[in-house]
Formats: C-alpha cells, sequence, structure tokens
C-alpha cells in the first residue's frame, strides 16, 4: 500500500505535527474491511469497542462487546473500534502507507462505522492522526491549532464546547486523507454509511515517559546509582527539604538521562508492543532454521502490533522490550525483517540465513514474537 | 532523647556518608523495648520479621509471624523486626536523637533480638545506618567501604564472601552506637542476649526516583509536556530509531527536571508514609478547633511514621503526598508541629492557633493522619 497526491519530505517539513492537510485521493484501495465483520468483531469479548450516538441533541456513549445493532437504527450513531490492526491483516496492511514516519511513533488503526448523521462531535485529541475515509461520504471540518475549552456531554466523551473555524471543510470520498496534527478541533458527520480508518500516533508525555522508563530501568535492574546528601549543617531543622537537597536529587536524575544506558532504556521501552505477544509453544533454536530454510511450506508472518526497531549508528535491535546485537553478517537480515509487512516464504529469507549469527536473530525474533512461523 | 559524646557538625563534614564511626556512650537510656515485647510484635500479622539461625556452620532463614521461639534454643539465632517504630511509641522516640540529619531520609527503626552467638553474618547494606546498642554486649567489627563479593549462604539471606579489614572492632555496650555508612562491610556477634536498634536511612536509586516521581506526576496530573519529533527525514528507514529522536527525549525530561512542579513532587512523593496513615472517621473542620483548644483532656499525637515536611524558602508544607501553603499567622504553628516528636496537650497549641489558616492547617494535619486527636 502506497500513498498517492503527497510530497512526503514537503509534508514533513511544513505539516507534520504543524498543521491539517487534507490528502485527496491518498490512497487507491481502500476496502480494507466490512462492515459486518467490524461489527461482529465489535461482539467478541477483549475488543476495545464503542458506539456513541447523538439523538434530540443529547450524547451517548455505550461500551462492547455489543450484543445486536438493530435497536439502533438508521440514523446518528457510530461504532469506533480501537486497534483493528491487530486483528485484521488488511487493516494492519494500511500502516505501510505510513512507513515514512518512525514506526516506534505509530499506535494503531481505529475503525469507525458511522450511519447518517453519525459522529462522535466536535473534538481534539492529543496525538496526531491520519483519517482515511474508507467506504461513504462524510463531511469533515477540521481548524488550526488553537486553545479550547473542554465540555462533557455524558461521561467517556469528551468534546469542545465552542465554535471553531474551519481551515478544512470538505466532503470527504473514499481513500481521501485528513491529517489532523495534535490540538487542532474536528469533526466529521456522515453523509451516508461510511468507513473510517484513523491511524494515530503516540507522544507519551512526560509524566508517561518517566513511568515507561522507571519500569524498564526497575525491570532490568538499570539506573541503581543511589541519592547522596550534599554537606549538610546540624542547624538546619530536620524537617526542612533544602534546595540543596533537591539540586542533588535532581544531578542524580540528569546524569540518569546522560547515561548510555539511558538511550538504551528508551529503545527498550518503545519496542515493547501494547499487548504480550505470542510466544512460541517451544522455544526456537538457530540450529533449527538450516532445515526450515529448505522447506518450501514454511512461511514467516510479522505479528501485527510487534515492534521491531533499531538503534540508529548502532547494532543494536529491539524488541518487545529486550535487545538484540547484530554481527555483520546479520544486518541484513535484520533489516529484511524489520521492513517486512507482510508474510514471506521462508525460503526467500535463504541468503541472508547463512552465517550462525543471522539464524541465532531467526530465533530470538520467534522467540520474542516478533515474527511467527507458519507451516502449513 | 539526646546524642551525646558527638560533635553534630563534625559528623557531618567528615564522617557522614563517608566512614563508620563508634560513638561510645551516645545515649543514656536505651530500655526502649523488653525482648518479650519484641517477641509477641513478631507473632502478629502485619509486622515484618525474620529469624536468622546459624548452626553447624549452616545459616537458615525463617520468616514470622511466628507462633513460638523455644524450640530456637539459647544459642546462635537472631530475632529481627522491621519498623518497630511504628508500633512502639518508646522505640519511635529514639529517632529525636537523629533529628539533626533531614527528616525525610530516615526510613525506620529495626530491632533486633540475639542470643550469644546470633548474628545476620558478615554483609554490607545500601543504606546508611545507625545501630544503637540496648541491652547486652555484642562484638561488632566493620570495614571502611570497599569492593565486596555477595554470597546468598540460603534464600533470603545476602552476605559476603571475603573477609574484611575491621576499622572499628569493639565489644559494643548498652547506649554504644555505630555509624555504618551504606557500602561498609560489617558483622556483629552478641555474647549474651542482647538489644540492638538500626536506624535505617533511605537513598532511592535513579530507577527509584523515577518511578516513584513518575507515579506522583501521574497522580497528580504534572509534567504534560508531550514528545514532538525533531525534524524528520523521509530517507530515514522506520524501523530507526534516530539520535535526534532520543535526543529529544532527553530534552523533553530535562525540561521536566528544571520545572517549578518538579521540586514539588519531589517533596511530595517524600512526604509519603511508608504504610496508609490513619483517617479520622469523621474529616475535621477549621471551625471546630477554637472549641478543642479550650478542653484540657485533648491530647495531639504525631502518628510514627508520618512525615511532615517544609520546602526551604517557601512557604509550602508537604505530608501524606499533599501540599499545603501557610499564611505567616500559620508559620509558628507548622513549625511546632513539624517538630513534635511526642504528644502535646492541645491546650499549649493555643497561642499559635488564633487565626482562621492555623486553624484550617491544623484540620488539614488531623485529616492527612499526620496528627491524631485523642479525647480521654
Ligand atoms: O472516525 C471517527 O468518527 C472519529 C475519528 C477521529 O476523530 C479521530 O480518529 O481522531
Ligand atoms: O541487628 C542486627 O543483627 C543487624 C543489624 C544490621 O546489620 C543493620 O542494621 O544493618
Ligand atoms: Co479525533
Ligand atoms: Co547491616
Amino acid at each position: 500500500m502506497q500513498l498517492d497526491n503527497i510530497d512526503k519530505q514537503a509534508f514533513l517539513e511544513s505539516d507534520w505535527q504543524q498543521r491539517p492537510r487534507l490528502i485527496k485521493r491518498g490512497l487507491n484501495n481502500v476496502d480494507l474491511i466490512e462492515p459486518e465483520i467490524l461489527a461482529g468483531l465489535a461482539m467478541e469479548e477483549g475488543v476495545d469497542a464503542r458506539v456513541i450516538e447523538h439523538r434530540n441533541q443529547r450524547w451517548s456513549v455505550s461500551h462492547g462487546p455489543f450484543e445486536e445493532y438493530e435497536s439502533l437504527g438508521e440514523q446518528d450513531w457510530t461504532l469506533l473500534v480501537q486497534a483493528v490492526n491487530e486483528w485484521m491483516p488488511d487493516v494492519h496492511a494500511l500502516l505501510e502507507a505510513f512507513r515514512f514516519l518512525p514506526e516506534w511513533r505509530i499506535d494503531d488503526v481505529m475503525v469507525s462505522f458511522s450511519v447518517e448523521g453519525g459522529g462522535v462531535g466536535p473534538h481534539v485529541d492529543e496525538y496526531d492522526v491520519f483519517i482515511v475515509q474508507g467506504a461513504g461520504r462524510r463531511h469533515w471540518r477540521v481548524g488550526e491549532r488553537q486553545a479550547t475549552t473542554p465540555t462533557y456531554p455524558c461521561e467517556d466523551l469528551k468534546q469542545i464546547s465552542d465554535p471553531f473555524n474551519a481551515v478544512i471543510d470538505e466532503v470527504l470520498e473514499p481513500g481521501d486523507i485528513l491529517y489532523i496534527p495534535a490540538g487542532c478541533p474536528h469533526d466529521g458527520i456522515a453523509l451516508e454509511p461510511c468507513l473510517n480508518y484513523s491511524v494515530g500516533f503516540r507522544a507519551p508525555n512526560q509524566a508517561e515517559w518517566l513511568a515507561q522508563l522507571a519500569d524498564m530501568a526497575l525491570q532490568t535492574e538499570r539506573l541503581k546509582q543511589r541519592y547522596t546528601d550534599p554537606k549538610l549543617s546540624s542547624s538546619t531543622p530536620s524537617h526542612v527539604v533544602t534546595n540543596g537537597q533537591l539540586e542533588q536529587v535532581k544531578q542524580l536524575l540528569k546524569s540518569a538521562l546522560d547515561a548510555d544506558e539511558f538511550n538504551e532504556l528508551i529503545l527498550r521501552a518503545q519496542s515493547m508492543s501494547k499487548r504480550p505477544l505470542p510466544e512460541p509453544e517451544l522455544p526456537m533454536m538457530a540450529e533449527q532454521i538450516p532445515a526450515l530454510l529448505t522447506m518450501n511450506n514454511a512461511m514467516l508472518v510479522r505479528t501485527p502490533g510487534a515492534r521491531l526497531l533499531k538503534q540508529a549508528d548502532t547494532a543494536h535491535y529491539f524488541a518487545n522490550g529486550e535487545r538484540f546485537t547484530v554481527t555483520e553478517g546479520a544486518e541484513m537480515l535484520a533489516q529484511k525483517i524489520a521492513e517486512l509487512t507482510d508474510e514471506v516464504p521462508m525460503s526467500e529469507l535463504a541468503p541472508y540465513c547463512q552465517d550462525m549469527c543471522s539464524q541465532e536473530l531467526l530465533a530470538w525474533l520467534v522467540n520474542q514474537g516478533v515474527i511467527e512461523l507458519l507451516i502449513d
């Protein structure tokens, strides 16, 4: 899948995280899921789904799993399902089109099905999003980044209370794409039954970063340098925390940020997937790889939602919170798998998999749940 | 309670966190708890207690609550009970002697009862500690800070494997105090039934600080600035995390460290007690205070383990993770209560409690569980 009608470099320079953009006919084929399949998915336990209704000027939200949709009628509601890419390979494939952006920033694909009049109301998000128009037509309005006042028309629904000036005010048709930076108000009202795919990006805030990195440091037993006092004076009352002590805490944390292992913690944390990855029943051994390479019914599939990241200018790859350091001989294979979006016959990897380190890398990736081995 | 035979300022300058010290006859009265009471406490649910035995060159650890001690015999075991100060006001009073050190650094008082030959073996701790000799005599050896090799003679018991040179090698008698900085090896063997009080200090490591501060930031909705990308290039492979992106994360976190609210988070975090504080059945209202001040059977007691801290050069007090800003009129009362180690008749506070802000402070402290109001 490939984005059309956009100069990616120019987009990165002038639009990304700066201003909303409409990309007309950005995608060619947007038939990625049938509404019935989406509705079925929202009936499953463990799938995060909501229905938002807007009737007689009243908003309401209900949470899945759902049992039926008939009672909703034919107007003024929308069904939203989170992380559909983790369940549906065709929806996951949509992410290929956005691989000009950093993989670790991509969160997931939310899919909505709306009937005429359906929408979630005017709101802002804290995250960047591309909204791809699937089937049907929807009227979208988007404003520049601006101060807004939040309002909660009902529980679990955050909107904005004031009208906003739209810089984009268009009826989207299948294949059109909106780019909406964090903080820009937007509102979409369906003109007919329609599907939207939201490719969401994540951007942790400072507190969330600290929490993730602390978890990772505790798990991996890093950043173990302890606080020590600055020079103390016996005349300071015991209950007073001095500026010198506060400085000392902050110096200790600054030296953590500057430590080499801090980069490693960032990469470990960002290589975590949102949900646990599948573990093979038996761990794969590097020694098993040569035989598998010759089987023509063995396929490798990248697990949707699994991340495989490389730290620039190093030989370190990260997945599932773990690190693997490749030797030169395995670099080609690592890159090939990092760029793998679909499935690939095992035999196709044979040329990259002749040395022991490549075989160990492949076994490691299977054991971490980043790729799955299918034999049919 | 008062430390003797020590020049506190000199100690802070030359010894604290630097080298072990023996303070002969540092305390006058060390009759703080009877062995039978300690043994009884270790029979209670919720009390953290261990028995360590050393018999026929084999070490073993068992965990409380205990049902009996007869089977242990009269030699070669020691009973250790954590945080005894939170249960026993007389033991808590020992902390008064250490108020020339910052209150937020004090962790708790562990008490051990050992019979002849009893001890935990040679080891190092990650924390500074003062070990007060209570009843009985014990042979203590302490070395300078040095590299040591950990060894685990049994589960839950960390010792060091190599012999160490002792710079202190003495038989401690009641009232003698050892100061042992983090990282200094030490070993104490009881010559007869004896009690030891360990005043422990806490010094979180970098990872622990990050975890505590992240928790506090998430709870109080601080540090909400989000990550944004540096200039991106469409030629960077999606799976590569660039140095520019890593720098951006670290800049975001550095700006968190430099934010004013970061000091506040440190104080909030350090003002938390180890266990939940008692909540009054009904919240106290400032309006109730004037009447209470006139009652001569009303007492205020500082809750053992509750912290009340002041940020230097500000009017901010912190307790139980919360902040209270005092006006000038309430500063005297705040200081009085911060320095309160024992109980005080309510009427004694009357002179400091005439204005509304003082009354609000007092009500707040009762509601946070820092002080308890007793009426008999
Ligand atoms: O599809 C929808 O109705 C909501 C889309 C949206 O607002 C978003 O993804 O930010
Ligand atoms: O009292 C004991 O037996 C152990 C004391 C000790 O090693 C300590 O508090 O660090
Ligand atoms: Co939105
Ligand atoms: Co010790």
